[in-house]
């Protein structure tokens, strides 16, 4: 039924949890869950052991069947948590690691209660994420496809990017193409940000409408088969100025530089660099607001972090995103983003849309 | 600019605060910061104070001056929290409340380092979350027209019901609707779950093909200026069995007894088992796997909760979802739900769309 090896994630996870020395992981974050099990509903919890049990309620029963791999099936009475807890009473572990950076305060206190001396909570950050940064063969497969899609896209975009649309209306057309494609979902809130509003890093698509002159910031992607697609073009309504030229080749320049900075080895931080330097050159850094990309997979942001001083090195297999992009408050905007593989040898651009400067 | 007390409701949280000997809530979950200031962004925190402040990042100073009331606004370099802090560090408060249901454990731990001596952190739960179970006027105002928007949608998905369509096909027109009309997004991913899929409570959209006969299952809703709305029907390719009619009827019963017993004063227990009786009776309990409904408003799913055993008191100015549903694993599945309003006298169903069962 699925290509994925649940078994090879596990067993890296294994292995993760043996050297912090941990008996068992309490695995709570969804798309880690979805990531070392196959489930896809909205309610389980993977024990993360030895012998792995997979938890959920009443309503994923038949789902949980068919879905999860590489783990025993428990439908308690309660919700997953409740039953999760059970597992891990009767489970005689003694060190027991918590998703730090996603199980809440309060469920924190409520395991650590229940569990009473059948074992103690032990903190850990990013044991699951670190492994998912470094796509595996089915992934970048499935990444291809969820990018691909969103490239094909862009088209039926521009095509209802009329002066005088609303933005939410260029973004419906969209978002219907998009799932009659097949996509499950929209991967964020679908940007459409014309004139001024273009000058909003996040300026997600209102009733503002498409004016006859301006940039307009396109950000969007989509969620095929769980993968998440991100990518970026400003395009311009009517003839750009000079000024708007100058600063678009310069988002541009900054982009392909960040590009053809990635590689396996560099820093997360040097690709940032690489983008930001071009920008500086310009005059145009202060105006960079943001980071220079992210890692993309079953999450819209993953690891690693492309931003200032981070030291992470790129693996063979991460998939990230570059988009530089520059702001002038309540005037406009520009930001250009593709997703990018590391490869053994240095990159590969996984987006294909032209990004030479479009005026509609 | 907009009709909402955001003065009201802090004025409300402040008395809050003072009964629980708080000096200050940092207030952490983005629909919480958006019900007591007006910020719709994605990085923002509130610390809800004598003089509350509100801080966000570079990306959303535009934004933040645009939409923030009631709060002085902060706009660091850094992350939204970092500011957040800076400011608790300034601000002298002895007692400091968390969301613990929210913050998660890694950052409640960054911000108890942080703060050092500068105060002390005190877990709370659903301080600002139980204010908002209760709605002002505005808010049924603007949930009415989100519930309003659903029903009128209902004719559009009927429609695109093909005999051999795909449910995710469906789906899709129903979203393009949506959006055309105003909708922010679709305030959960869309079920239309088809023959056997039908006895999946939570049968996202598939590929799966309309069957000739059998129950189809419809749950969807939209967000509309921030307000979700959220519906169930199930409607019958072909004609439906004897068996299946029986089934609808007693899901209809058990819905209708559910209504008729909301009213202030009443406990959400009671209502839940109005819904759980009237299934008993029918030899139906047993396949009714989920609770009865749950309150509606900025988020999907809010207090109060309408399940078994809930002492909470109905109000005057809830916004439930009444939802009881009958599941067949492998065969058949019914849900019906409506969305409906606590009054002074009893209760207005808020959800315009028939009920009786509806054979395509």
């Amino acid at each position: 039924m699925t290509l994925m090896d649940y078994g090879a994630r596990q067993k890296r996870l294994a292995a993760s949890l043996s050297a912090h020395g941990l008996d068992a992981l309490l695995v709570t974050h969804l798309p880690n869950v979805r990531y070392l099990t196959g489930f896809t509903g909205s309610a389980g919890v993977l024990v993360a052991a030895a012998r792995p049990v997979f938890t959920t309620d009443g309503r994923y029963r038949q789902q949980a069947a068919e879905q999860v791999e590489r783990a025993r099936v428990v439908v308690g009475k309660g919700p997953a948590m409740a039953s999760a807890i059970e597992v891990l009473r009767k489970g005689r572990y003694r060190r027991i690691g918590i998703e730090a950076e996603h199980l809440t305060v309060a469920m924190s206190k409520v395991v650590a209660y229940e569990l009473g001396r059948h074992g103690t909570l032990v903190e850990t950050t990013g044991l699951v994420e670190s492994l998912r940064q470094v796509k595996d063969a089915e992934e970048i497969r499935l990444l291809r496809q969820a990018v691909d899609l969103g490239s094909r896209l862009l088209p039926v975009l521009l095509k209802a990017l009329k002066p005088g649309a609303t933005e939410v209306s260029a973004a419906a057309r969209l978002e219907f193409a998009a799932r009659e494609r097949g996509a499950e979902a929209m991967s964020f809130e679908t940007i459409v940000a014309a004139g001024p509003r273009s000058a909003l890093p996040h300026g997600v698509a209102s009733q503002a409408r498409l004016p006859r002159r301006g940039f307009v910031v396109l950000d969007y992607g989509v969620i095929l088969n769980g993968y998440c697609s991100d990518m970026t073009r400003t395009v311009c309504s009517g003839r750009a100025t000079s000024e708007q030229r100058r600063v678009y080749a310069a988002v541009l320049e900054s982009q392909l530089a960040a590009i053809a900075s990635v590689a396996p080895g560099r820093s997360a931080g040097e690709v940032d660099e690489a983008a930001r330097a071009v920008l500086r050159e310009a005059g145009l850094d202060r105006q960079f607001l943001h980071s220079t990309g992210h890692g993309v997979g079953l999450e819209i942001h993953e690891l690693p972090r492309v931003a200032a001083r981070q030291k992470d090195l790129l693996q063979p297999g991460m998939v990230i995103t570059i988009e530089p992009g520059v702001y002038f408050g309540g005037k406009y905007g520009v930001r250009i983003e593709d997703m990018v593989l590391v490869t053994e040898r240095g990159s590969e651009v996984l987006t294909r849309a032209p990004k030479e400067l479009l005026e509609l």
